[in-house]
Order: C-alpha cells, then structure tokens, then sequence
C-alpha cells in the first residue's frame, strides 16, 4: 500500500509551523508497512487542493490530508472535498451532539460557526474526533482512500488511532515493516561506509535497507526489514557484528543519547563522575543531566573560564599555563585530575579549546580542543580538530567528550 | 515571484526527520515577499525527483531543493538533475580545492566519495558550500530557477543567505517586505496581549501587521510594514513606547538572545560573571557563553548538584540545607553569594530547583525553582513554578535567571 500526506495552510508555507503531523505520520505508517511516497503542504485555495489531489491519487493508494477544517472562513478544505467527491452536505446528529457536549464539558458557549462543523458530506464514512470539533472524513472512490482530518496534532493522532489504522487493518493485509537504528559517534558518514563495506555489503545483499543518517558529530544507521519482525533476530545480529567491529563508534542500539549510555553504565556499576569544562562551560555537564535521575551519580562541574580560575580552583600552576597554553594537553590532564579528586567523584571529564570565532592560532587554530578523562590512577587526553563554526565545535566536544568517557569506561581503544 | 521547495530524502518520508529546512525556506522567502506555493517531499529516487520537478515548475518561478548531495551511494539528486538539465558532470577545480581544504583543516584523510562531490554540472552555476563538501548547484531553463544544495541545515542557510537570495535580488524585484521584532521573556502570550491591548489597537489602526510568535519563556512580537522600509521610523517609535511600558519582559528590538543582551550589558559598564547552578547544572553557563567574546566578562562556573558540594565548595552549612531544604530561598542567596565570592565577579546567578521528573514533594512540587542575583553588598531572591516538564522547566530557568539579572542590573522592578 501506497501513502501520501497533504498538509493543507498557509502556515505550513511561510514556516510559521512546523509539519510534525507529516513526520508523525510517516513514523506511524512505516510501523505498519504502509509506504509513504510523497508528502505535500499545500495553501488554502480550491484550486490547490484539487490539483494536489489528483497528483497523489496517481500514484497513492491512500491519502491522508490534515488540515483545513477549522470553524474560521479560510478553512476550505471540506467544501473542496463536497465537490470533487461529488456529493452534498447534510448535518450529521451524532457529530453534533458530541459538538455540543465538547462546549458544554468547557462550559462556552457554542457560535454557529461550530455548528456548521456537524454538517458533513454525505458519501463519507464519519470518524468521530472527541478532542475536538472538526470530524475526520473517509472518502472511497475508485478503490482509492482520501481521509481528511484537522491539523491540530492531538486530535489528528487521535482519529488516526482510533480509526484510521484499525479501518486500514480490516480492509487490507498491511505489512509489517520492521526498523532498527545503530547510533554512531565520531566518524563522519563516507568514513564509516567506508569502514563499514563489507558489512554493508552482507547487510544488502540479504536483502535488508540500509540507511545513513547523519547529524553534527553522529551518523545513525537505520536497518529495515519489509518483511516484518520475523527477521528481528537477524537484524539484531547484523548489529551485534557491527558494535563488534567498530565499538569505538557504536554506542548503542535504538534512539538512546550518549548521555544516556553513560547513565546506565554510571548507575550499573556504582560509579560517580563531574565534569571541569572549559571551551564547552557547563553544556557538557548540561548534557549529562538531561537525562532524569543523573543525581545519583553526578556531583557537580567547575567551568573554569578564566585562568585565573583554572590556578585557583584547580590549583593548575601559573607557569604551567604560560607555558603551554590554557588549550593544551598539560592543562586538560590536570584539569580533569584536579575536578577529579575536589569533586570527589570516580571519574571526571575535562575540556579546553578553542571554540572560535576568535582566539585562533598558527599552532592552535579554531576548532582545537583537547578532552581529558581520569579515573584512578590514571588519565587520558586526547586532541582534536573540529572546525570553524563555535556553536558546532561546543556541540562536537560535548558528543566526542562522552564517548571518549564511554570508551574509556569500557576499555575500548578509541 | 512563486517558489516550491523539494526535499528530497527517504527519511522525511518515514518521518525519521521533521522537515525544519522548509519551515525556514518559507520563513526566508516570505520575509523578501517571495510566495511559498508548495512544498513537496520525496524518495531519493529519479523517477520521483523527475515527477515532483515537472510538477513544481508548472506553478513555480522558482524550486529550491534540499537533500540528496551526500557522498553515499542513496544521494542521486545530483545525477539525476544532470539529466535534466541535459549536461554532464565536469570536476569543478574551486570546489575540489575548497573540499580538500576542508579535510586539511580538520586533519583528515579524503576519499574517492568526496572527491567525486567535486565533479558538478557543467551547465549550472556553482554556489560556495564553506560548511561542508556538497556544493550547491543553480540551474536556469526557460527563465525558471532551480537550485540544489544539501540537506545540513546550516549547510544550507549558508548557501541560502550567501548565495541565493543576493543572487535573486540581483535579477528580480524582491517585494520589500519590512519586519521588525522585539523580544520579551517572562509572560505568555494571553496575559501579553492583555497587557499592552491599547498599544496593539493603536498598532493596527496606524495599518502595520503585528504577530505574536510564541516560544518556551519567550514571545517574540514582529512588526510588520507592507509598504517596506519607508515606515522603519514609525515602527521605530511603536517599540520605543513598548520597550517604557513592559521593561521588566521586552528586553530588546531584533532576534537578540538574552545572553546577548547580558554581553553588551556586561561589556559596556566592565563588570563581570559567573554562575552557581544545581537544577540548571551548567545550562545557564553554557547559554551565557554562548555568545563570541564572553571569556571577557565571564570567570567560571559552580555546578554543585549535590548537597555536598553545596556545602563543601560554597560553605553552606549543612544545617541550612537541612533545615530549608536544597531547594530554598535561604539557599539560592547563598549560593549567589558565595559564588560571587569564589567565583572572584562583581555578578553572581545561582540556581536551585526541582527539575523533575521526580523529587518533588507537597510543599515542592517539580517546577519549583529559585533564583538568586548577588551583586556587590546586595542579593535577590526570586521563586518560581514552572511546570511538570524537566527539560522545558531547565530552560525556562535558564532564560528567566538572565532575565531577572537584567533587571537588577538595570534597576528595573522586575
């Protein structure tokens, strides 16, 4: 089975909303093997929304439009749908009871405006919407679906639930496509499809999609099976392989943040940790309690921005930092040695660098960023060379920081 | 002048990604008065890219595309545009430098994908990518426009504000829209639109166009003139009388952040600041230092999430923590105070809160939070209560810590 999505606004057009019901949508529909082909916003005009339809029915088995269906004078979307179905509104009693109950639960009053919202196409099969008092609409023609819904997400995703899915499920035999996703730190995408060939190759040669889906310091791998769950084991096998292989880059399966591996391993294996950060002043350690819970294992971070601080806090010597730099491997072994043992935790990370846009040097360019690790009795630094935009060399040392710890944490050689 | 935008990519499909590249293309393009008519997304296939290009350049003067220019072997869209476009690839001298530049500043080794990204069509226009390795492409046929660039979003934005829109001012007209926008922090939308009733009546009246544009913490108010530029004083004058009415929530004309507001505070009357934060946990810092050439006026960070670094770095009784809790104003003033003591500035925020999910208790409830402000020989104290969200009552910490600092230093009754 075919599907298209025609969002209908023009608030979809000049930005002024984002199209999360079509990426919700597309979620949903993949879980059930329903293959989303295109996906269109288009605005409030008859003309539009017409030729929209026609150019996805040519090609769509089913269409779900959201949007339109508002009380107010620009929602058009019913009376286009009234005429190129061919039919005729009449008032639908139940819709309008369950209109009036809607404003008596909120104690306002009704305009008629909502009334006219319980007249509706006669040819259509109703789908009622509690959460609202736009009614969801399934047309049939040709042996072809157009189902209309209002563009508020909560109410869409409750007509979608209620009845979209279960009416689809009666009618037809719906796949069951099946998705897992790898997560990848450090590697940019052509370096890993490099390194990941062979793999690759197996993996497509069994006859399983492959996807590489990159973000700013991560590549996600998302594997599809199109014959369901049944080759659930055989997709986690092909993972298993692959975190073999590259555990330095692989951190985990399913959509879980680096934040949240270091997580459980803190909380598996009794281990605190604190941060002493310089270039990424706190995002490091506001990363790490994102993740609810991170109480019982992180005590706290110095952001030592200053020199001054850095000798101070840290008790890093003066001519220490005269001599190789605040953004040095000296300063970033001693910085985490030094967080390590005044916070009194297990494992502490540090950062020094230069985020740029000044501050650059022949020797130390924006984009240089050392990140140190210690634990006890012992302590890493690794240097690294980001770029030139500051928000993203923050966002990569904050990323590259947690699975250096993760890869040290584990014994992995990064 | 109409435009579409063709986003090209399976994941936008399945809905693995929201597709935020459109939502500001509309708002880009509105802003020059170019009329977004359509937005499309489809597969990476060329059957599909071909399809949605005859179908866009029947209605559009213009199509942007995004998507599809990676190095990986599921990017087609540039083969499949010098189809048809009817010319072939050439290698492209500039943009094979520029990316092996790009490799040489990170230090890294280039493959054979990448240099292949420098093969491009003969017949277009190449449009600079600094950003990344996939450079955009401008394609001219029978006075319509198409353009290619890559799905990165700030690969794209470059591309857009670099290359694009002065190249489309250049050869057409651009409606000149004028917009002008003032930001406030620290009142919803409802009770804003009560507040200042007179002054948008009057706005209205005078014909200019005024939207609210919500965020967490944030309304933006945009101003808009339809007869361009000519009415900047005028607009001037309506914000000017906004900026006396409601100082203590509109804290700057233009898209400002309030830690950019805090940097030119900082900078103009030399004064310095750090932070102690627990509910925040580095947050607060990160988003001051998010802004180029803090390190000038910002000395460091505590991050004491637990109570024993709350007494041990900022000496804060242990009694005091038991008898008020973490959580209270005795501690949020102590916190600040300290801090501005240890941290060596003249200014000191301090946070202290239940984030949530859990921790909260009757008299406690997650998204209460306190903030103080510790200036020399003086200290503030503020309670809130945000709501059941962690990572929304985090951020609403934060923008509301540098709000209220702000005021302090500013003298305004917050």
């Amino acid at each position: 089975m075919k599907a298209a999505f025609l969002s209908i606004g023009d608030e979809l057009l000049i930005g002024q909303t984002v199209n999360t019901n079509a990426s919700w949508l597309g979620q949903e529909c993949s879980q059930f093997g329903i293959q989303v082909i295109r996906v269109l916003a288009v605005s409030d005009t008859q003309a539009e929304i017409v030729n929209a339809l026609d150019n996805l029915l040519e090609v769509a088995d089913l269409v779900l439009i959201t949007g339109g269906l508002g009380p107010t004078k620009d929602d058009i979307t019913k009376h286009t749908l009234v005429q190129y179905f061919g039919t005729r509104l009449v008032m639908h009693e139940p819709t309008l009871r369950q209109i009036e109950d809607f404003f008596q639960r909120r104690n306002r009053p009704m305009l008629s405006a909502n009334i006219q919202q319980a007249e509706l196409p006669e040819s259509c099969t109703i789908l009622p919407n509690p959460n609202g008092t736009a009614a969801g609409m399934w047309f049939e023609k040709k042996g072809k679906i157009v189902v209309s819904m209002p563009g508020v997400p909560y109410e869409m995703k409750g007509i979608m639930l209620d009845h979209v899915f279960p009416k689809l499920s009666n009618q037809f035999e719906l796949k069951n496509m099946y998705h897992r996703t790898i997560m990848t730190q450090g590697i940019g995408e052509s370096f890993l499809a490099e390194k990941i060939k062979a793999w690759e190759d197996g993996v497509r040669n069994s006859g399983l999609g492959l996807a590489y889906l990159p973000s700013p310091g991560q590549v996600k791998l998302r594997l599809t099976s199109y014959e369901g769950e049944e080759r659930r084991a055989e997709i986690n096998d092909w993972f298993q392989i692959l975190l073999k292989q590259i555990p330095q880059f692989a951190y985990t399966m399913d959509e879980h943040s680096l934040a949240e591996v270091i997580h459980k391993l803190m909380v598996d294996q009794h281990i605190t940790l604190g941060t002493v950060e310089s270039c990424t002043a706190g995002k490091l350690s506001g990363e790490i309690t994102s993740v609810p819970g991170s109480s019982a294992y992180f005590n706290g971070t110095f952001v030592t921005y200053s020199n001054e601080l850095k000798e101070r806090i840290l008790g890093i010597p003066s001519e220490t930092i005269a001599q190789h730099g605040a953004v040095s491997e000296v300063v970033a072994r001693l910085m985490a040695e030094a967080g390590r043992e005044k916070l009194g935790v297990d494992w502490c990370i540090s950062t020094t660098g230069v985020a740029g846009p000044s501050g650059g040097t022949d020797e130390k360019p924006v984009g240089t960023v050392f990140i140190g690790v210690a634990s006890k009795g012992c302590s890493w630094v690794q240097s690294y060379q980001f770029g030139d935009n500051r928000s993203r060399n923050i966002q990569m040392t904050v990323l590259t920081a947690l699975n250096l710890l993760r890869c040290k944490i584990l014994q992995i050689t990064a």
